[in-house]
C-alpha cells in the first residue's frame, strides 16, 4: 500500500466501496452470531443440560455459518467476520487502521443486533454467554482461546493467499472446518469463541461480562501471531497488497 | 432483459427449455422436501420426543439435500427449489412473471407429491408439519422465518453472482451450509422452513394449516429484501441478465 | 461409441485400462461398504438399540464414504461404486455390456470381502443386514428404495455431465450429500441402501437374504429411469461418449 | 528426482524452503492432534461413558481437522500431517530420506506438544489414548488400522495426482471425508487412528504405551502398500517428481 496521509486513508474509509464492505461485514457477522448463539439456545431448549449432542449442534452451526458468512462477504470486504482477523490484518498492513475501526464497529454492532433479535424473538430464555469450565483459570482459558484463534486465523491467511491456484476455491470451507474442529475440541472448556464479536454481543445483551477479557486477549494475540508468522516466516514474499479492492481476506 | 410483450414472454415460458426448467425444479424440490419431511419422520420413529439428535438429523438433511438439489438443477433452471427465491428473482427482474408462475406450480406440486409419497410409503405415522414453539407468537415466528430466509436468499444471490471466479464452484455448498446453520439455530422455535413449498406441501397432505401464513409472509418478504439489497446496494452493476438461459440462479 | 462387434467389445473389457478400472471399482466399493456396514456395527456396539445418534452415524458414514470413494475412482473407472449405476450406464449406452459385467463382479466381490473383513476383525457381533420397518411391505420398501436411488443416480448423471464447467469440481461432494440426505430420511424405514452391492455383500456374509429383492428391484429400476430421463429429457444432446476413457461417470 | 549424493540431499533438507516445510508440518499436525485428542476429552467431559454422540464428535473433529490441516500445508510441505504418509512417500521416492526424517521429527514433536498443551490447559482429566476393544486382539487391530490407513493414503495419492484437473480443488475435503468415514466405522474397535503421530503423542504424554505397536505396524504397512499400488498399478506413468517444490502431496 503506497504511503498515504491519514486524511486520504480516512477518505478511502468512507468511499462507497468501503461502505459496502462495512455492510457486508455487518450482514455476515449478524448471521454468524445468530447461528452460533441461536444454536446454543436451540440445544438448551431441547435438552437443558449440555450433552454431547449439544456440542455437535453448536460446533456444526459454527462451522457451517462461518463458511457461508465468509463466502458471501469474501469478494466485497474480504470476509473477516471477526474483530481478531481484522486486528491481525491491520497489524500486518493488509488493511488501513481507519478502515479496520469501521470493520470493528460493523462487526460489534452486528453481533449485538443478532443477540437482541434472538432475545426478542425467543422469549422465555436467557441469552447464553461464553463461560469457562470450573476447573480452568481465566489465564488458561485465554491461552486456549488464543491457540484456537491462531489455528483459525492461520487458515484464513492460507485460504486468502493468491498464490494458491485451484484449491483457493474451497478456502471458505477449509476455514469453517477448522472452526468446527476447534469447537468440538474446546467447546466444553472455554466455549471455543475465537471471535471477540460473538463474545461481546452476547455479553452486552445478557448483561454478564464475567471472563470477557478471556475472549479478547487470547484471540487478538493468537490472530496477530498467526498473521505475522504466515506472512513473514511460512510463506513470505506476498504479492503486493491492494490488488483485491478494499481489503485482503478470503478470495472469492 | 429486452422489453418483450406479455405474449412473447408467455411463449418463452412454454418453450422446450422452459419445460425442462420446470421438470428440473420439480425433481429438485421433490427430493429436497422428501429429505426435509422424511428426516423429521425418521427422527420421530427413532425417538418420539424431539431431542438434540433429532435437530441434528433434520438440519443435516436440510443442508445436504438443499446443496444437492440446487447443484443438479443449477445449469437447467437456476436451482431455485423454493418459491421465495423465485418470487425474489421475479421482483428483481431476473425471471419473467409467467415463468415464475410455472416455477411456483412445479415447486408446489413437487412438495405435495413428496409428502403424499412419504405418507403412503411410511404408513403408521402422521405427516409432520411446521409448528412454532409455544412461547412464540405468529408475528414473532414470521419475523424469525423472514430473517432466516434473508440469510439464505442473500447467499443464493452471492453464489449466483457471475463476477465470482473460482469459488463460484462451491456455491451450492455455501447455500446448503447457511440453510443447515439456520435450522440448527431456529429449528425448535419456528422449524426453520425458509421455504413456502415445504410448509405448504406438508400442510396440504397432513390437513393442518395452522400458522401457515408464518411460512409465507416472512420468507417472501425476507427473500425479496435480500435480493434487492444484494442487487442494488451491496454489489450493484450486475452483468445484464439472460446470459445463462431461462433464468438466473446458481451458476453450475 | 462406434458400432463394434461383441469380440472387440470383450477385448476392450480386458485391456490394461479396463483391468485398472475393475481394480478401482473394487477398492472404492470395498471402502464404501466397509464404512456403511462398519459404522452400523460401531453404532450398535455403543448403543444396542437404534436411536437418532445411530442414524446420524450411519448417514454420515455413507455420505462421507461415497464422496471419497467416487472421488478416488472417478478418473479411472468413472466412479460407479454401485451396480445400479453401472446397470443404468449400460442401458444408456455409456458403457459396454461386457465391461458392465466385470464392473458388477468387482463391486460384488468388494462388498463381500469388506463384510468378511468386518466379520473377522470385529468378533462378537453379527453382521447387520438391511431390513425394512415392520409397518412396511416389501413392495412399499422397493418403491422407496427405487425413489431414493433415482435421486442418487440423477445426481450422478448431473455431476458427470461434461457441460458443467467449474462446479463439476464438487460433483463427488454433491453425490455424497444426496446419499446422506436420503439415508437420514429413509434409514429407519428401508435402510436407505440405494446400492445392491452393499445389500448383497452383507446378506451373503450374514447368511440372511430376507427381503433381498427389495434392494435390487427398486434400485435397478430407479437408476435406469433416472439415467434415461437425464439423458433424453432433462438435458439431451450429450457430448458423444467415449471421450473420457473406459467409461462415463463422474468427471475428476 | 535426479540422482544426488547423500550430502546434497541433506543440504536440500536444511534449505529455507525445507525448514518452512517442517514448520508447516508442525503447525498442521499440532492442530490435527489437538482436535482429535481434544474432541475426545470434550466428549468425555460431557458424557463419561462413550455413546454414539461421542463417536460423532470424534469422527467429525478428525475429518474437519484433517481437511483443514492438509489444506493449509498443501502448497508448502505437501500436507502429509502423518508419519505413515511420509513413510509411504519416502518408499515411493517422492521425498528424500533425510527430508522424511525431518518431517517425522516435526510431526512427532507437534503431536507431543499438542497433547502437553491439552493436559496443561484442561486440568482434571487424564489424557485419552488409543485403545482397542476388549474382544479384539492386537494382531486384528493392527490389520484393521492397516486397512483404514490404506484407504486414507490411497485417497491422499489420488488427491495429489497432478493429472486430475478441476476436482483437484476438493482433494483436502475428500481426504477428510474418508478419514471421518473410517473413524465412524472403526472408532469403537481400534480407535481409527490411521496416524502414528497422534497415537504416539497421546501415549507419551499419558505414559501409557499399551498396544502402541498396533498404531505403527498397521498404518506404516497400509500406507506403503497404498502408495505403491496407486503409483505402479492403478495409475502408472506419473509425471516426474520434484515439480511442486520440496515434496509431493496434496496439490493446493
Amino acid at each position: 500500500m503506497a504511503p498515504t496521509s491519514l486524511i486520504v486513508r480516512f477518505q478511502q474509509s468512507v468511499s462507497p466501496d468501503a461502505l459496502r464492505s462495512y455492510l457486508a461485514e455487518f450482514i455476515s457477522t449478524f448471521f454468524y452470531v445468530f447461528a452460533v448463539v441461536g444454536s446454543s439456545m436451540a440445544a438448551r431448549k431441547l435438552m437443558p443440560a449440555a450433552d454431547p449432542s449439544s456440542l455437535i449442534i453448536v460446533a456444526t452451526a459454527n462451522s457451517f455459518a462461518l463458511s457461508s458468512a465468509i463466502y458471501i462477504a469474501a469478494n466485497i470486504s474480504g470476509g473477516h467476520v471477526n474483530p481478531a482477523v481484522t486486528f491481525s490484518m491491520a497489524v500486518g498492513g493488509h488493511i488501513s487502521v481507519p478502515t479496520a475501526l469501521f470493520y470493528w464497529i460493523s462487526q460489534m454492532l452486528a453481533s449485538v443486533m443478532a443477540c437482541v433479535f434472538l432475545k426478542v424473538a425467543i422469549v422465555g430464555q436467557n441469552l447464553p454467554t461464553y463461560t469457562i469450565a470450573e476447573e480452568m483459570t481465566g489465564f488458561g482459558a485465554s491461552i486456549l482461546e488464543g491457540v484456537l484463534t491462531f489455528g483459525l486465523v492461520y487458515t484464513i491467511y492460507a485460504a486468502g493467499d493468491p498464490r494458491r491456484s485451484l484449491p483457493g476455491a474451497i478456502g471458505p470451507l477449509a476455514i469453517g472446518l477448522v472452526a468446527g474442529a476447534n469447537v468440538l475440541a474446546a467447546g466444553p472448556f472455554s466455549g471455543g469463541s475465537m471471535n471477540p464479536a460473538s463474545a461481546f454481543g452476547s455479553a452486552v445483551v445478557a448483561g454478564r461480562f464475567k471472563n470477557q477479557a478471556v475472549y479478547w486477549v487470547g484471540p487478538l494475540i493468537g490472530a496477530t501471531v498467526a498473521g505475522l508468522l504466515y506472512d513473514n516466516v511460512v510463506f513470505p514474499n506476498q504479492v503486493p497488497d491492494s490488488i483485491r479492492g478494499i481489503s485482503d481476506g478470503v478470495r472469492v
